[in-house]
């Protein structure tokens, strides 16, 4: 954190890079590493996947990542098909915790179509050890591994051969009441606090926020309990929940994010790890797996 | 995270209470814990180390630490016996980060008055082994040691006996440029996102917010570099920072804090690490030093 004067004075900001440039025992700041990184470490996020949420401040981009609740993303996506959540409404926000959305009429509820009132639980999923995994060398108390998978945060135990997504800042959720099958992607949560990690294990994560954070963090908060709106009137509206493939080309927000198997991924993991520069005077020498900057940003037109 | 049905409906939340009461190997709830709980084990916040932020939205109430940081704490209390703060503003909003005020014009900076321009890098204080440290078992990869000092979040390094607060959730900390002793208090920022543990030991922490987060964490985010506003008109006015010892007793928020030393916070901390209830599947062993919910409410009068 560095003060104002500091940070906002362009000529001074010039002469900190410069002296940083200068400094070969520096890290480079995520900017740099971005800038010194290649095409081809970058992967364009799959229109087949992404999702568009549609709030009155503006779009979030969400991916999701089948890999992990494959059935919990298809029917997601056959509620998302049928335009189930066009007119629904973010109905909780609780502080350092989640923002939800999903049905606003407990008395009536809107009718789920085609897509499945009830799924097996797809808390953690199977995986084989050979599969791509940038895996963190940090300790972690909530699980034996942790590290990334396409980019996501995720985490491992080997001893079962269970892999999961973590509950990290961003990622995407489906609520579900006590029974374990009652979640159906019809209620979804995004983390906007500390990271839940305690959820890991107990619920479905299906997906990762990658633009449009701020959208959901800085909602005003619930009054009720857990944070749940208390009337309608505080609900924000969402207009629609889109599939980026079914959205005109020229309507899309191209992203890319930086490939986790990559060079530059790596280095900026030794960065956020052994952080050494003018201003950082003590280096943690680790990292938490919620606790990395993912570059992701606009993909240049083709 | 529970599905908005289950939470909302106020006898499905009675007979979830009653299931969970029935079933004696259930953790308790935060709230139980907190009914239970003896007045003897809650302290009340002191008036002369707790401050109110006024913001457009209302207030936040923040505990001032001067244990750990001596010199700033006193600094701060200075500015604010001066109303140095009175008609500045939150000047920067970075998503998943900080929230931070200061002086908002670079050119005319407003005086300090008898405030000290420049501090010793207050980052870590010594401690007596003896000092009172509730440690968590739970092992942390920023330091050797975590745990609470009167309920705030903090950690310990005994190699060099060297202790100071955590960068979680609600950390009031001083913002410096790249000189370590120039953070003297006059732009002071708080912890509105994931902790970012890799601050610690590198910048004063001095304090911790006990009410009102959600006004802070729901702001606006800048649009400039680092989250900063780019022009006045996004600033969000300080109405004041007061003192609530300077406040008339009438106008205070009389807050009391679940003490950390307490047994009523140990079951809190087994709770967290250990939670099993109907809709828990996997209880993981373990808790963060910033993913504990700290209670805190308003004092009965007496």
């Amino acid at each position: 954190v560095t003060s104002r004067g500091v940070a906002l004075t362009m000529s001074l900001l010039v002469a900190l890079c410069a002296s940083v440039a200068a400094n070969s025992a520096s890290t480079p700041t995520v900017a740099e590493i971005v800038a010194a990184s290649g095409k081809e470490e970058w992967r364009a996020l799959d229109p087949a996947r992404t999702l568009y949420l549609q709030l009155p401040a503006g779009r979030v981009t969400i991916e999701l990542v089948p890999e992990f609740a494959p059935l919990h993303a298809a029917n997601i996506l056959k509620l998302v098909a049928d335009h189930y959540f066009d007119g629904l409404a973010v109905i909780r926000v609780q502080d350092n915790f989640v923002a939800q959305w999903g049905d606003t009429d407990d008395n009536k509820p809107r009718p789920l179509g085609g897509a499945r009132e009830k799924l097996p639980a797809e808390y953690v999923t199977g995986y084989d050890p050979a599969a791509p995994f940038t895996r963190l060398p940090d300790l972690d108390g909530y699980a034996p591994q942790t590290g990334f998978f396409n980019s996501i945060p995720a985490a491992r135990d080997p001893g079962s051969r269970a892999q999961w997504l973590a509950h990290c800042y961003g990622a995407l959720g489906v609520a579900r009441g006590n029974d374990p099958e009652s979640g159906n992607g019809s209620s979804l949560y995004v983390v906007i606090g500390q990271a839940p990690r305690q959820l890991d294990r107990n619920i479905a994560v299906v997906g990762h926020v990658w633009q449009g954070m701020e959208l959901l963090a800085s909602l005003p908060r619930g009054s009720g309990a857990l944070g749940f709106h208390e009337n309608v009137a505080q609900h924000v509206p969402i207009a629609s929940l889109r599939r980026a493939a079914d959205v005109p080309e020229a309507e899309r927000t191209p992203l890319e994010v930086l490939r986790s198997e990559s060079r530059s991924f790596a280095r900026l993991l030794d960065a956020r790890r052994n952080r050494r520069d003018d201003w950082m005077k003590f280096s943690p020498g680790f990292v938490d797996v919620c606790n990395v900057p993912i570059p992701v940003r606009r993909r240049d037109p083709v």
